[in-house]
């Protein structure tokens, strides 16, 4: 099983799914468009929260960074004047240590994640999209703003008029990411942004291609819930950007590769306007409260794709 | 007051001299052969040592990092299967953090050395003896090594055959630091290493020429206490680059800008050998062992430039 994945979203449908299919069959391909060099160090906060879910470590509350960590080191940069509105636990800084002397060492980015996520031991594969660089940038009243800047320092609160991937068009899949995609029995794609968390994947030339090419179109799960996002800016980047706040937008962005749509019930009632797209609409509760509804979602979204898990109960 | 300094025995030198010499008077000239970049942060433990001892945060026990501090993001990096031989404390990170993210931003060392030391209320001034790239690097049995894996990674147990400032023919010294050996009314050596702690300030080309220049000359502070040294691989370096390991051996490195040299009492013998170099050999009692000791050193030093702070009780 191959996801195409953000973060907190997506790291809490991984934690159901692996719960359905073993983790070693399960291989993530992950946001790096939000990565970012705060004093050098390179942090993925995508895959951070991917890994950090699946390890157990999570904070459940925030959905991200690690659970109980302290913070001395930043408050320590803050007092000193530096700037420290990126926030970064200690345990979370080992982590990003770690990485950045495996990339100072040479490593692609690839390597240096598996090797943490080994060391985590974490059994599911997880793969940058790409071991280039890729920046999602963000066109906005106030000017082209990074990601970060955007999400994190400015919270989220300019309207989001376009969207650009810097290096992109230079980018090559990580390696691993391309068979990922053509071996998989099921891609799914996660219940993430499918503009700032799945758009900078499908941006990396050769992945949208090679999930156009699959015989078993892709099974999404749908971020927008009700004309809301599960988390974050996607229905109002939805509107400013010219597209319904539905499931249906959903449906339209991924129409050339997707097969069918997991759906909440709130949104049963555009279920043919989604399949006017071509994409086939499976309705379920869709809302993750908790980690049984994580699995349900996983499940629907497996079944959705005909595919039955065995021999893996809860 | 202009100090060279090298790390603990200089910083501790150091707070004994801003009991008797307001802290604005002072500018310290610190050593950054020792600087390294784990992770791709810059640390300068030199120059941190005498900020964390004149901030009052050292660890007095260690004489080097900051009292009581966590290391809950090197145990992390380590757990990730980082290297991790070079102690990093949380809050000695946030000082690192802080410092490369001027650096990177384009500051000089010198620049973001001050704004540290202002952060931290010292009022001493301290420059690194150059913004430019310099860094020890020790001829062992083993062959080369840098500075930090000689020193603590491998907890200077080989014998140093010969020492090169890597990057030194193109150093040039930090703003400030000729104009501060010209101008000072006296120019003191603190009690570090001749070799790894004096000696890159030296190499920086033109330090050598101000302190020769100087109407009066420098006085220092021996290192070398009855064939020993009072901290680190003094003792053991003289014996293995051949020089006696005793404070004429001190005196004939500096006898090109030394005036006096500060003894201990366990020396006094070695006075008319200090005075054949062209030395004068003041003895006193030299052993720093408590705040009161490093008071008594730092007068001794002042008293034999000639110098007699007034106003300044403990």
């Amino acid at each position: 099983v191959a996801v195409l994945a953000g973060g907190v979203g997506a790291a809490r449908f991984l934690h159901g799914l692996v719960r359905l299919v073993p983790a070693a069959d399960v291989t993530v391909i992950g946001n790096v468009g939000d990565d970012l060099e705060p004093y050098g160090l390179h942090v993925s906060p995508d895959i951070d929260t991917v890994l950090y879910t699946l390890a157990g470590l999570v904070d459940d509350e925030r959905g991200w960074g690690i659970r109980g960590d302290s913070a001395t080191a930043l408050e320590q940069a803050r007092a000193l004047g530096a700037e420290a509105w990126f926030w970064l636990g200690d345990r979370d800084l080992g982590m990003h240590l770690a990485r950045t002397e495996r990339l100072r060492a040479g490593e692609p980015l690839s390597a240096a994640t598996a090797a943490l996520t080994h060391a985590l031991g974490v059994e599911v594969t997880i793969l940058p999209a790409t071991d280039d660089r890729l920046r999602t940038m963000l066109a906005t009243p106030d000017g082209e703003l990074d990601f970060q800047t955007y999400y994190v320092r400015r919270q989220h609160r300019d309207d989001v008029l376009g969207i650009r991937f810097d290096g992109a068009d230079e980018a090559r899949p990580a390696p691993g990411v391309l068979a990922a995609l053509a071996g998989a029995d099921v891609v799914l794609v996660a219940p993430s942004n499918p503009f700032i968390s799945i758009g900078p994947i499908l941006a990396v030339p050769g992945i949208r291609e090679a999930l156009r090419a699959r015989a078993a179109r892709a099974v999404g799960v749908s971020p927008i819930v009700a004309g809301r996002a599960l988390r974050g800016p996607a229905a109002a980047m939805l509107r400013t950007l010219g597209h319904a706040q539905t499931p249906v937008a959903v449906a339209r962005l991924y129409r050339d590769f997707l097969g069918a749509l997991v759906i909440d019930e709130a949104d049963a009632g555009l279920a043919a306007a989604i399949e006017a797209e071509g994409v086939r609409a499976v309705v379920t509760d869709a809302v993750m409260r908790d980690a049984d509804a994580r699995r349900d979602v996983a499940a629907a979204a497996l079944a959705a794709a005909g595919f039955a898990p065995v021999g893996h109960a809860p």
